[in-house]
């Protein structure tokens, strides 16, 4: 190792994150709902000194009143630094008074409403596009109450967040902040908060709009203090040691991270990239210790984790931009390689699968779903002899699957007979399974939301403890096709079709229920 | 000259940008209203075939509909660059289609509010603000309601705006139409599309937000292809040769920019700074070929040029965040210094003062106002006698001021007539003659919008002959005051308050009109 890697090694391990600023969420393995934690990991709580919560209001109420530059970067630092000194009671308590005290002026808004409703529409209008230049004239009212309008729906608190933007460290503030609103909405429902937090989450979302980040290829000469979010932030397959790090970002492979000038040395979310000839069907081929080609011979670029630094940004997808950008940096680059896709967790399947095998017990047989086929049930219930006397297939399923220390993973043939009904009650669960008309799995959401379709599924793929809980070891392929992203995404996002190649279809087409 | 600098210096000779892409504004110079020639310098148009306008149009319509991602980015482009192949008659005739077809639904918005003004406001509401569960829970229609017409009182060439941003040039080119649609607008009011400026305006605000743009010190070591934008755009002082710029580079000066990475290598707007012991009085003592002190002696930073390079981002205030940002930058550098000044023109001063002295030879003994005092037209008449026989002070000034080649320059005892009334009334017009609540020159105006004041003004500091045309010489320093910055670009903008030095508003507050 040089000298300078030497230095940044010896950094890394002299300066780790303090862990309780380690704030996961990765769009692979976490859903979103589950950061109600991160209200406890405060980046400066150990620093400052706690203020007590009517300092902290009136500091708020000082950032958004002040009109004196001095006195209103100095209250804006306050508030920032107080907000993480408070409770997180106080911190909701004071989201709360911003929501209630800053919200919009509800009067105004109907005074302008009645003006509005109270002009004539053009002739031209009511029949659709019209461009005489007499109705141009009769639509000023319109175009003037318009923009009084919008203006006078954006609540109070918008000085806060524009002030808040321009200062420094304020955009990373405003993203910490949604994150503690996230975590307190999922405790409990308060619609003045829900309505600002949907104000915040459009807000950043076009302060953070793509053209304002910059895509950064990271490599092993980058500042150590960036290299260290990698390793913070990597959640998907953590990174053991340095050794490991400079292996991901060495030959064979790549780590692309988006930047935004305000929050400079931090990227919001990164993907890691493995060069291959073929898309890896299992986890063991991509965390390859030596390249196991030269780059040059590598026809598919394989995205084997997405990390998003920021809960704060819930919502906000950054992920497709994001992976549109590297397509076009690698296919510029390599343009041999013509196929990108992703080897990625299923992490919701086997939640699912048990509580469906579980419901049917419940449900009694007259009303139960048999999950299996006529033929998958008999061979189930031979093959598990030994260890179940039930001839009911989904029992003997249940009853494997739960078995202490995955023991139905030493049998190559409770294996071979769990595979057929496990991949095809698989594809059904990413391909038909949904919620609110999105795919009930969160890393099928986000990939299918980015434009992906579903590829190919793997039996076996990842048989680690967390792999096996998961999915039953079953990873999954998303294929990005450059000339369809948009399309996929638009007839997911309007209509929730999933495209999937018809190796994954077919496993649901020919389904039969018995 | 060392090699790189021959190199660059050869670069920039060989390669001047074609003088039909020179658009210049200058907030120091021209008011934003004059840029209606910008019209015809476009980008591309000698590059790319002409297209007609259907096919453009159909693009547009393309750019706005389409879902297919290949498709999308190839219609986007086909766009921009059809658009620039256009006629000015075409590109107006397009962008009035884009304002009128793609308007809002107004339909949509009738229907909410009518929702709206149904719903029943909670007492406490009237009573404003409350906080109770019951009341936060009564108001949640309200927020939803409110949520889908901010949506619905989006237009939807709003989705152009969106997809333009994010494509590659595309926010470069949003600025460059919004620079034909104020030409268009200059000539004749289309009301559909001053609207279309106003939403263009505000989202452009929100994308070219001070966070999102990166201060650069630009020095003799950036890339040529930015050293030539710097000479191209600057103004104020123009850059005579390529040493001219280096000095301006060099030792004692600054030069400071601000860039967005979607637009690389092209400062949106710049500042020139000159380190001084003393805040300049001329032009002459800026302007030097060699330090005149050096940089460790220096206690004022002036403000010697601002150069806006964008003439479609025309009153996006860019300006005050750069100068704030610069003064933090030198001071943090130079903690010495601790005086920050410009040393302005006054573009609008000599036509207002002549235009003032004869419509008062129009109106008449009787309705005339008198612009001197008794003493200064005394000391004018006797002065002049050898020039004009007149024993009215108000003429005589106007036949001095209007003498070919600046006559009035060369005589020491005219000189010295003119000085007390000319200094007096440009306080005056600095002071106290606006436009709209606003300074009427647009140089004052900028800087007053900025948060500076008027700090002091020089007499005989600009002897070029655009500087006795404009303002009979005199220039003015403004001042910022850090500590101010804020409050007085508050009060300037909500009462039109224009705060000045005593030695500035004492020559208006003795002035008794005769």
């Amino acid at each position: 190792m040089n000298k300078k890697g030497l230095a940044i090694l010896m950094r890394t391990k002299m300066r780790p994150l303090p862990p309780a600023a380690i704030k996961r969420v990765n769009q692979m393995e976490v859903p979103p709902q589950e950061n109600s934690n991160v209200v406890s990991s405060t980046p400066n709580a150990s620093i400052n000194p706690p203020r007590d919560f009517e300092q902290v209001r009136d500091s708020m109420h000082s950032a958004i009143l002040m009109n004196k530059t001095e006195i209103l970067d100095a209250a804006l630092s306050e508030f920032c630094e107080g907000y993480f000194s408070l409770s997180k009671e106080n911190r909701r308590k004071l989201l709360l008074t911003l929501a209630r005290e800053y919200d919009l002026d509800r009067i105004q808004v109907r005074e302008l409403m009645k003006q509005y409703l109270g002009l004539e529409l053009p002739i031209g209008e009511k029949a659709q596009h019209s461009s005489g230049q007499q109705e141009e004239l009769s639509l000023s009212a319109f175009y003037r109450i318009e923009r009084n309008l919008r203006h006078a729906l954006k609540p109070n608190y918008e000085v806060l967040f524009e002030r808040l933007n321009t200062h420094p460290g304020g955009l990373k503030f405003l993203s910490d902040i949604r994150a503690d609103i996230l975590s307190f909405l999922a405790e409990e429902n308060f619609p003045s908060l829900r309505a600002l937090d949907s104000y915040l989450k459009e807000k950043l979302g076009t302060w953070l709009s793509p053209a304002n980040l910059e895509l950064h290829n990271i490599t092993w000469d980058d500042p150590a203090s960036l290299l260290e979010k990698i390793v913070a932030y990597e959640a998907v397959h953590p990174i053991s040691s340095l050794l490991d790090l400079k292996r991901r970002l060495g030959v064979g492979r790549r780590c692309f991270g988006y930047l935004h000038p305000a929050i400079p040395g931090e990227p919001l979310i990164f993907i890691e990239v493995a060069l291959m000839k073929d898309v890896a069907e299992t986890i063991q081929e991509v965390l390859w210790d030596d390249p196991p080609i030269p780059e040059c011979e590598a026809t598919s670029a394989l995205f084997y984790s997405i990390s998003s630094t920021q809960p704060g940004l819930s919502g906000i997808n950054l992920g497709k931009f994001l992976i549109k950008r590297v397509i076009d940096v690698v296919k510029k680059d390599m343009p041999i390689i013509s196929i990108f896709a992703t080897l990625s967790p299923i992490p919701g399947y086997m939640q699912w699968l048990l509580s469906k095998l579980a419901s049917s017990e419940i449900s009694g047989p007259t009303f139960r779903e048999n999950l299996l086929k006529q033929e998958e049930e008999g061979a189930l219930v031979d093959a598990a002899v030994e260890f179940s006397s039930s001839k009911n297939g989904m029992e003997v399923m249940k009853y494997l699957l739960t078995s202490t220390n995955y023991e139905w993973t030493k049998s190559a043939k409770i294996i071979s007979v769990l595979r057929p009904p496990m991949m095809r009650l698989c594809a059904r669960y990413l391909l038909q399974e949904k919620k609110r008309g999105k795919a009930l799995d969160s890393v099928a959401n986000f990939h299918l939301q980015n434009g992906a379709m579903i590829g190919r599924l793997n039996w076996m793929a990842d048989r680690s403890e967390k792999g096996l809980t998961q999915s039953g070891g079953i990873m999954v392929n998303y294929i990005y096709r450059v000339e369809n992203i948009e399309e996929n995404a638009h007839s997911y996002y309007s209509k929730g079709h999933i495209q999937a190649t018809s190796d994954v279809s077919c496993f649901v087409e020919e389904t039969c229920w018995s």
